[in-house]
């Protein structure tokens, strides 16, 4: 079972990585990562997660320590400082110390909201990441960004806080609908084309088995690419520098999120589109070899089907201005310039960027023409 | 001017304190702790605070940065997760990025919550405490302890963030009402019993000098408190030890907050009365010299008149139990054993705490019997 180590200038802990991860172990009452000294443990998780794994969860946990569990219903609309506060009412309620580990079982959005409760009760305690979704595996449960949103952005308010560990099951992958499944691998793709050109290779070849459901194939995929991004977390923690290029693909990606109202794309969906545009931007510069151009843009496409939407040029550049990676007047911009390779750039002009969100809208509205999809009369 | 460092595992920063500091300065646009490379400063204070100190702060701030004013009403009641929320969305709406300084103009809520805000608005921003009360001067600025209240109790969420300064200036303590510069000066007490026997001589020999508003006596006691407190923060930022030392008189002092509901007494008198019953228990225990209690109880009751209350011995100790300083189970105390000395324990019983508590409770009695203030009919 891979175990990846990720060690940061705050906190160092294990990725476990496997299957069969959630179930009762014969005897004991230890889940793997599980901390020795916990007083008491609080499993917060959606309703969903709960009828697929709650019950796996518990008695993984065994009966030598007091288990209760907290809801959070599913979806983004969720993740906010009232649901924040009204967990946090409810530890207090139930006792909860500075000796209580928290667990996250779920996927992104549990993670993001459990960490921060993590984060802030009683000004931190410890919280394991237990992530039953590929995009929470591969990226959220990972490298201790928590947060919700705020009316005005999403992952407005936050804290850096690391979990204890990570407890990646890739059973829980079985129960997620294919298009969830598929999403996610666009963090994989990205992980790929930032820092991993052999993982680039694998996906590639072996796409077609990942999404067979090939254990050995899906597993390979997820290890690279948390190791990618423990490596970069590693590094940089508090995205100071390097961490930025997590963000490849995101800039515009966010912008579509944003423009959509988070309804109509999934995340991964969006962030395939937003590295098509990020690819077109390195092209355009010539920085971006065209035979490496066309290999990323032939494997996001097979990883997923790009849904359409409806959005002007104009807003998604203003969107992404808006940006909280905007740093004192500069939009950082994570620019590929080969397979496994990217740049940070403070330099990219409106120009730049508006020619390349473009071109993406321009292979949007070929889709939706093919499809023979009306264009929604009023663009977002 | 005093300038005293603080140097914690997380940040290195100074406290500036003395008088004059939020004048504008002749000619140049610094104020004294700026940092240099903020793109804009956001004044986080209330209409009160405002009104004395809002135009000197931004003279002081000179005309080189933007900076605007976000207004938090006076009062405990609004440090709650809902004005951290309104806050942030404020700060979005003003573009605030990762460059921004916040700047916390006021007394002790002010400075936890704008703390608490630039802990997590973006995943932590800059900030800078200015406090305009003694409280906060010796006490709640310095140290990184940022948050705010749940309805199960306060600052039951915050998190550690330290400023980039602190500036402490003298000149506002002028605008404070007297009964609160007395109750702030229970802090100085607490600093001196805890860690500083020549503070503790210093204040038994001037406290008329420093009560009748002399300067040089005031810094020097000021001073003193946060150095104290500096030391105490810099060998245990996150109080896993020595940093709960700091919590002397505070286990019984929250119990009677809780009791009056944070309404009949200011923060500093019932941490004066919960240092009467800690040194009741040292006493009793005999670990600490009848001369030296006698001296500490002259000096609190010198210090500030004490408010009388009602509550019942089983109400407080309950109270205290409930208190977030227990750590799986056990509560820990600061036990006072000589005038600057104090130790940790883990062993206090219920018994000794109730007797403690009870004999503090007979001298709130003696007091209402001799002011002929009435008890309530029914306690707290």
């Amino acid at each position: 079972m891979p175990e990846i180590r990720v060690e940061t200038d705050s906190a160092h802990y294990s990725v476990h990585l496997g299957s069969g991860l959630l179930q009762p172990q014969a005897g004991a009452s230890s889940l793997v990562g599980l901390p020795a000294k916990a007083s008491r443990v609080i499993v917060v998780t959606s309703p969903e997660v709960e009828r697929f794994w709650g019950e796996s969860l518990r008695r993984a946990l065994g009966n030598g320590i007091p288990v209760n569990l907290l809801h959070v219903p599913a979806g983004e609309q969720h993740k906010r400082l009232s649901t924040v506060e009204r967990l946090c009412e409810e530890l207090a309620a139930l006792g909860a110390d500075r000796d209580t580990l928290l667990i996250a079982l779920g996927g992104g959005v549990i993670g993001d909201i459990t960490g921060f409760v993590a984060a802030i009760y009683m000004r931190g305690i410890r919280f394991l990441q237990v992530p039953t979704t590929l995009l929470a595996q591969v990226d959220s449960s990972v490298g201790g960004k928590t947060g919700v949103n705020l009316a005005a952005g999403k992952n407005l308010v936050g804290s850096f806080h690391q979990p204890v560990a990570v407890i990646a099951d890739l059973d829980t992958l079985r129960t997620l609908p294919v298009r969830e499944l598929r999403a996610g691998l666009q963090e994989s793709v990205k992980s790929a084309i930032i820092r991993d050109a052999a993982l680039f290779d694998f996906m590639e070849a072996n796409l077609d088995a990942v999404l067979a459901g090939d254990s050995a194939a899906l597993e390979r995929v997820v290890e690279s690419s948390i190791r990618v991004k423990a490596a970069v977390v590693a590094a940089d923690e508090r995205e100071g520098g390097l961490r930025m290029i997590l963000n490849f693909g995101h800039t515009v990606g966010h912008a579509i999120e944003a423009a959509t109202e988070y309804k109509h794309l999934l995340h991964g969906e969006a962030i395939g589109w937003g590295m098509l545009a990020a690819i077109h931007l390195g092209e355009s510069r010539g920085v971006l070899p065209a035979a490496d151009a066309n290999r990323m843009r032939e494997l996001i496409r097979r990883t997923t089907d790009l849904p359409n939407f409806a959005a002007t040029t104009e807003r998604l550049v203003a969107l992404t201005g808006s940006d909280k990676k905007k740093r004192s007047g500069t939009l950082s911009f994570i620019l590929p310039i080969g397979i496994g390779q990217v740049e940070i750039v403070n330099d990219v002009t409106e120009a730049e960027l508006s020619a390349a969100v473009a071109a993406m809208l321009a292979e949007v509205q070929a889709i939706s023409r093919a499809s023979g999809v009306e264009e929604p009369a009023h663009a977002g």
